[in-house]
């Protein structure tokens, strides 16, 4: 049955992924981006469909948001402040704002006009250094950046509004996701070894001491199993990991970015502690077997994940010269 | 030796009697507190001490509040929405502001004056309905109010802040404090059970099934605690559930208001449902065993600490007549 459906955050990486996908299976999307980091060009490709429609608005505008969320079947909320690290300087209520604002916005206008059903974007980076390897989602969270706190103040306000208002909410604490489109703000691991090895060949400076090790998950995955799940778990509050069950170390991204340049004698500039940045978890591997149990399960391991990133960034910016 | 103190929300229940007790141990203390549910009065036995002092403001006031903040030792961050009840009509966002933005308040003025250490009042309301019993500190986290949603993004926030700003932070999570000054606002099972008594003895409305049952600690036994912990675990985030490891029905307690006020014959009307209201938590017990180990322990379990709140409450209003 063709449904109504909101993007928030519509013109990124992962949500034009999706978009795309909907239209496909025949619903009716509105993309609400602000262009902040997503790109229109992201959705160049849907314009021509009666069923798409794009809204330029940021979440804080409570009254074009709350219009755009009127009538819908579905709210996606994947907007967000898509840079996980915390420079010194910086303001510390980007991620305040960005996160925990504005997904309040959006369960508020949701609440206004009766739109039950909300899928959001959470992140592995709630449970902070965990002991448990892999982690499920009954792990404790103990998030040590900005964005990992405001992400799961976010996920407990969804679940305040999921029983106050009875709604139906599912929550996905994302692995890092690669592949598909390049981000152009919040760059990757995989972009960033790219470019800094296009200015010079022979040295690769890598933040951290290069055994971060993290679970990866192509874009396409993630957007079956958010689709996967809404299906098999459809009703109440459901909070899930989406990711594979390994990881991979930095260090083994440099070796496959290395090799995907057809580049030699690369040496490697190691940073000093164990995270890349504040506020890094150096390591994590997530635990998917509750979405496994489902019937879901990732097609490609954290290496093949980022195989796979590593052809899309070259392909790109072989299209691009 | 003698330290600078803040307390914010310090004129309230608690945060009058850990100024009290501050004063008397010989530190200086500023309440910082808007009087929205605190009350001068609770201050009146300290204005006469030099080590004292008052600043009526509110934590959205920022350059007041870093004004406050600077060249403090410590803060405690007590301020808060005092009232956990959401009632269908008002705003859902009274909880966002009042406890997530303003402890991100707190928090970035600290940050701004150097001060590193911050105790937290936060609720056993952020485990929301939990399946263990009794519940230690690293339960999975559901709140299902607004309410505790709010606290556990304030502790997500310490936690983020901790870590990057190299803070040394106290996260409390209360069982239902009781005793002491009598709430003005966000009114308690025992002082909304002697007022409804009072208009008629003959009959009891009690919110929910009676059946719902919670642990009790005293405020004069929460603020040694926190005292307690202070001492005993010195550096880095400190999760701690304040309380004693049995509960109470709200039964029972309208057993002990019905006995303290020499009535017989008082006839029971329940509500429906098992909460109180929407959001209530019917049922928990807090496991203590976390800073039982540290070597603190409550004298009260939870009937002794409600006996000694309903004879305070009786007092002070006697007192007034």
């Amino acid at each position: 049955m063709s449904e109504r459906v909101l993007i928030t955050g519509g013109a990124g990486c992962i949500g034009s992924e999706l978009a795309e996908r909907l239209i496909g299976l025949g619903h009716r999307v509105t993309v609400y981006d602000n262009l902040s980091s997503g790109k229109e060009e992201h959705l160049s490709s849907l314009r021509s469909s009666a069923n798409f429609s794009f809204l330029r608005g940021d979440l804080l505008d409570f009254d074009l948001l709350e219009s755009a969320v009127a009538g819908q079947d579905i709210v996606f909320h994947l907007a967000a402040n898509p840079d996980v690290k915390f420079a010194p300087g910086e303001a510390t209520d980007k991620d305040l704002k960005q996160n925990t604002i504005c997904t309040y916005q959006v369960l508020e206008a949701m609440r206004r006009r009766g739109v039950r059903r909300l899928a959001f974007s959470s992140t592995s980076a709630v449970y902070g250094l965990s002991e448990r390897q892999p982690i499920p989602e009954d792990n404790p969270t103990r998030p040590i950046s900005l964005y990992g706190a405001t992400k799961l103040s976010c996920e407990a306000m969804i679940g305040a509004f999921q029983n106050l208002f009875h709604m139906d909410c599912w929550i996905f604490r994302f692995a890092n996701i690669v592949g598909g489109r390049t981000r152009k703000k919040g760059g990757t691991v995989v972009g960033d070894f790219i470019e800094k090895l296009r200015q010079d060949s022979s040295v690769l400076h890598i933040l951290g001491d290069g055994n971060q090790a993290k679970s990866y998950l192509l874009v396409s995955e993630c957007v079956d199993a958010m689709l996967f799940a809404l299906e098999a778990a459809p009703t109440g509050l459901q909070i899930l990991n989406l990711g594979c069950d390994d990881c991979l170390s930095v260090r083994r991204i440099a070796d496959l970015v290395v090799e995907a340049l057809g580049l030699r004698n690369v040496r490697y500039e190691f940073g000093s502690g164990s995270g890349g940045w504040p506020g890094d978890v150096p390591r994590f591997r997530l635990d998917p077997s509750k979405i496994n149990r489902l019937g879901w399960r990732a097609h490609h391991n954290s290496e093949e994940a980022v195989r796979q990133s590593i052809q899309a960034v070259l392909a790109e910016s072989l299209c691009r010269s």
